[in-house]
């Protein structure tokens, strides 16, 4: 029965890394120590379900000059570092466990079809469970909007 | 009128001076660019009342030392970045105008009566703006069920 379950585990795994393909984006080392931006709080409610949770924004050097001169040069990188909340009391929501870093790398002509940025995401935060599957392109829909903000959810916030 | 304005304007700036003493503690220049440690969020309810909004809290470097060795050195420093929080639709609350800096300064013979750490805040982010009255400790009263942690609020949570 155990051996079963692990056989059962094993091939969800396989499943898991044959649907998502490899954007070629590499794990964001060290992002922990770029510059934070902003964050954001989704709240029970919002839509993507998935997006609910403390979420902070996360600069390398090249996507702060791009977020202080409006113009972001390929290898611009941002990262979203998404928690869920937790009740700490006292109406107050702490970081919970990590759900996921999600990216958004420049490189305008590597990725026409969505802004110029590629988009990739990371289960957990493990390098190894990357979830995007497409292309990016469900990810770059819910940015189409800000196509006059370089794409970017973040306005009129300069570092 | 304007000029009575103007006169009532400079007493209030100069009652607010004088209430509040100058703990010696320096504007926390370049601030932004530590290392970002976490965030909480003080929802409506929470109390004291003025502590509601997003917060961040940032560490210099001997921060970051103290918070991965246990033992904090003389300067170690945070800061606390709050934010009011508005409604950016979509059941999502974004960062809105800076309610203060509020900080935590580490030098154990200098503030025997507040757990070793100095406490100041500027209003606004505004570093003419100091808040602190009392040497610390209506800060420091909520810090103290966290002796067991250096009075600090975050727990098991290494950089």
């Amino acid at each position: 029965m155990k051996f079963k379950a692990i056989v059962i585990a094993c091939g969800l795994a396989l499943t898991a890394t044959a649907l998502a393909e490899d954007t070629g984006i590499p794990f964001p080392e060290g992002y922990r120590s770029w510059f934070h931006h902003r964050s954001t709080v989704n709240m029970t409610g919002h839509q993507p379900e998935s997006n609910v949770g403390i979420q902070h924004v996360y600069a390398n050097a090249a996507a702060v000059e791009g977020l202080r001169s409006g113009t972001f040069a390929d290898g611009a990188t941002f990262v979203v570092d998404r928690f869920k909340y937790e009740d700490a009391g006292n109406s107050s929501l702490s970081q919970g466990s990590r759900k996921v870093i999600a990216m958004m790398v420049r490189n305008a002509a590597k990725y026409p079809e969505t802004g110029g940025w590629g988009f990739e995401a990371f289960k957990g935060g493990d390098p190894n469970q990357r979830v995007v599957k497409d292309g990016g392109k469900a990810c770059f829909a819910c940015h189409i909007p800000h196509a006059d903000n370089n794409y970017l959810f973040s306005r009129n916030d300069k570092p």
